[in-house]
């Protein structure tokens, strides 16, 4: 499992949403849960001289031998690590990003949806799927062709002013982002629906955005031969989010 | 990727249909193949004093930034490494295991079908499902329900004189003993088909068996609460490929 976190001015503005979700996808995968105050200290550790910086904590089963059959009792290991604030253009959160859809299907399974897991061979095929720069993210369906998700952040669209995203109960990455997100619009009376998105009701949506803990809310300009203009409902969420 | 292979009296028997494997991997995943020589020098440099071991050939993308954009030119990890022989007990060979269905689904994505990736947390969750000694194998289905492979081996069956086995082009490993047991059935004019396999159809079968390269193949004496008796295409077939 893993958990990518912003990290500002000494602390993680999200760290309980991210700790939540270790937490519930340590107890799905049969994990025991690294102590919380001991990711913490760790954490304020290894960004101790940062402003912003990306904080990555990352656990796994621990060492174990040949076969799939899990220890009885596994020694996690567990890795927290700084990178550099990684840079994008001014543009991308201010006028809107161009996307690409991916050929790579995400596969359905219930057992693994909505975790952060570190089986992402599905996301590391469509990211190299193409090199242009001027994309910055692509659109990846499910095996069924139904939207649902960027490679690294979760898609919302708006359409007659409803507020619609993916559903992620058969896959997916259930974004911290994406769940700050659904509270805003929840708080602000925006009216929303999680369920089915085709790709024909994104293409013609009013207004797309995608999210994640980084980037915040990039609006969507351009996927493909569709084209996006940022709308209200976007500026408005995010104006929200980053407030 | 990875490859698990045999190593008896100072070579790989299977060798070249491993890295023909290994080969076919490497160019869905794009990754360049390291070169057959250099593999077969480090395996023979690891085994140089077995007479029976387990040799292990794990290849990854390598080392690289944070997020999923693999690197322009990557730079394998190449791992070679040898484990002792697993013993398992005779009567698997001779008189059959006990399985069980397993809870925890395959999921299908026809990109990733077949290889034999190292995103293998569903075979670790299904194989977490259960600890009682005497059951030495499960039995994976897909999001369909219907029969793939086991945890760790391919499975047939036979019905009405006809060897069935599951069609990989959704989800699971495509086994090198799969690949040799189907070829002696060829060989040894035994009518065989690759398609879907439905529980019932696994459940009312006259035999059922297992392989993989290291066990080469063990009947199946019973799955829950069916029962098998170990009958002539399976004998034959066993003898065949051990031969």
């Amino acid at each position: 499992l893993f958990e990518t976190i912003a990290w500002r001015d000494g602390k993680a503005p999200h760290w309980q949403r991210h700790l939540r979700r270790l937490q519930r996808g340590c107890e799905r995968l049969h994990l025991p849960m690294p102590p919380p105050d001991v990711l913490a200290a760790e954490a304020r550790r290894v960004c101790a001289h940062s402003k912003l910086a990306v904080l990555k904590i990352i656990v796994t089963r621990g060492s174990g031998g040949r076969g799939y059959r899990p220890p009885e009792h596994p020694e996690l290991t567990r890795v927290v690590v700084r990178y550099p604030w990684p840079e994008y253009p001014d543009s991308y959160r201010q006028q809107g990003i161009s996307m690409r859809m991916c050929d790579t299907p995400l596969a359905r399974n219930p057992v693994l949806a909505g975790l952060k897991h570190l089986n992402r061979l599905e996301q590391v095929l469509a990211r190299a799927e193409w090199q242009d720069t001027q994309i910055a993210e692509g659109v990846m369906c499910d095996t069924d062709g139904d939207v649902i998700e960027g490679t690294m952040t979760n898609i919302f669209l708006v359409q007659d002013e409803l507020l619609l995203t993916p559903d992620l109960g058969q896959c997916g990455v259930a974004g911290v982002m994406r769940e700050i997100v659904l509270e805003n619009a929840a708080a602000r009376g925006i009216p929303c629906r999680i369920g089915r998105v085709s790709r024909e009701v994104l293409y013609h949506a009013d207004e797309v955005f995608v999210c994640n803990s980084i980037v915040e809310l990039w609006p969507v300009r351009r996927i493909g031969q569709y084209h996006y203009a940022p709308g209200p409902v976007t500026r408005e969420l995010s104006r929200a989010i980053s407030a």
